[in-house]
């Protein structure tokens, strides 16, 4: 039996888990993000402590990661949170810690990109090569999988800062992004909710018009996102994306928006089956992190 | 000797070539689009001739075409033209006639596919894995590649159909997609320049307010991309981009709109190699068909 664990790392906490070659979660554990150093300390004690109790230890590591961060293992940078503005955590080396302590291999991606691998995997994209995973939240993240494949390319996709149309008319409110005001995440993610309402998202009732200016900003996002990378599933997850009224709203706005265009039947005819949540719920992090383990040992099995 | 051919399929004219194993071209022909019979029979006339002027005929074709067009070679429409609006077009199956003419394997993209890969085997992407390739002319359309693979997906990418932020201020105009009337194409594509200004681009000075405008909404574009894909490089072609005065306008647009966000130095220090012109200019298409047949020879050699 070989066993695996995965991080989720993230900005507010951290969740740990080890399983077996599956996806079955053999041991768990979650605390609070504090200071580089005691957290990064509490992951190693973890897998140490889990390593004593099973019958060989893990095999390989996997981070699902808040960012910016480095995730080229060809760069010299690899492994480290880069420019976040989380006090403290800029320029920290997660990968080495975790290589120096265990000596196995450790993969490494952002959260979102994880995420999408998982859902790819174990969930609601399971056997496609082309598709999005997208969380709404406190922030606006994007993970995509092109040809089977996360996309990475310079840095990491950051799907949050797109633009996308601002209809002053019907919504004064400017924006949260300290960098764009009203790009997508400065318009859509949890805070333009309170800024906007005066009130937090999941106080608003379902029937608000809140959700149907939500849906719309959404919506122009995916247009933008199916123009460009024409996905063959997207999946809506994150906090906003618990009121699930906001799924339909999405998915009758972008058939509005795409009038026609982007003419595929999974679009036109089953789009319901296109625009959907993730099967993994809130564990597609940390189940990402785990499948991008399994898939590194794979590789270099291959190799 | 191994030969070559390559066919750029386009609206308003076709081109074909014979290459070796190379770039260098052998022999041309260009003639306007009319008929698919027609067309597609002159096509075949070109091949046939060439075949018999040389040692050995040639192992494989590749097709850049307009679109929309069915890429999948495991879909039943393989090889088609969709639901293009040039009269008589639509459903038009072009790889076919070419597999039954010549018993070679057909390579069959979209012409910015085609021209992306192109790009990424002798032009100005060489030897980069992410990128993106964009005409802006008659039309918009992008060409991604992602680790090294074009980006497909459900269709494939129809990047000119992006929504960007619509200055209605400064721009009274409505923009021309008969789709989305003010989507990324509506604005900022060539008709967008004549109907705005009531007279062709090319004929607007370098110092007229139109350049500016166009430069904004070509940034606004961009930052979607760099965002969605995160290319290593993004490269602008088409007849509106035969305008140079607009590279360093986008540029420095690009630059303020992103405003320190995605802290690259290949974007904060390199601005200018890395929104750069194609390498390989109006050859891009037909020497990516090219580049497609070479691709579609070498991994069934290695499969």
């Amino acid at each position: 039996m070989k066993y695996f664990g995965g991080i989720e790392a993230g900005g507010t906490k951290f969740v740990c888990v080890v399983t077996d070659s599956g996806k079955e979660i053999l041991a768990e554990t979650r605390f609070p993000t504090t200071t580089p150093g005691e957290t990064l300390n509490r992951v190693i004690d973890f897998f140490r402590s889990q390593n004593q109790q099973m019958d060989e230890p893990i095999s390989a590591l996997g981070v699902a990661c808040f960012g910016p961060i480095d995730p080229q293992p060809t760069s010299p940078g690899f492994g480290y949170i880069t420019t976040t503005p989380k006090p403290g955590w800029a320029n920290t080396p997660v990968v080495p810690p975790l290589q120096e302590a265990f000596h196995v291999p450790v993969a490494f991606d952002t959260d979102v990109n994880a995420a999408a691998v998982g859902e790819g995997v174990w969930g609601a994209a399971a056997r496609l090569d082309d598709f999005l995973y997208l969380t709404i939240g406190t922030g606006i993240g994007g993970g995509g999988v092109s040809n089977g494949r996360p996309l990475h390319g310079l840095v990491h996709p950051e799907m949050g800062h797109i633009r996308i149309p601002h209809d002053w008319n019907r919504d004064p409110y400017a924006g949260f992004c300290p960098y764009h005001s009203d790009c997508f995440e400065g318009l859509a993610a949890g805070p333009a909710l309170l800024g906007r309402w005066q009130q937090p998202g999941d106080t608003l009732p379902p029937e608000h018009p809140a959700w149907a200016l939500e849906a719309h900003y959404i919506a122009l996002a995916l247009q933008s996102f199916i123009c460009t990378l024409s996905p063959q599933k997207i999946l809506l997850g994150g906090g906003v994306m618990q009121q699930a009224q906001l799924f339909p709203m999405i998915r009758a706005e972008v058939t509005r928006l795409l009038n026609g265009y982007v003419q595929s039947p999974a679009i036109f005819d089953h789009i319901d089956e296109y625009i959907v949540p993730p099967g993994l719920g809130g564990r597609a992090g940390v189940l990402g992190a785990v499948a991008l383990a399994q898939q590194l040992v794979a590789s270099s099995d291959a190799a």
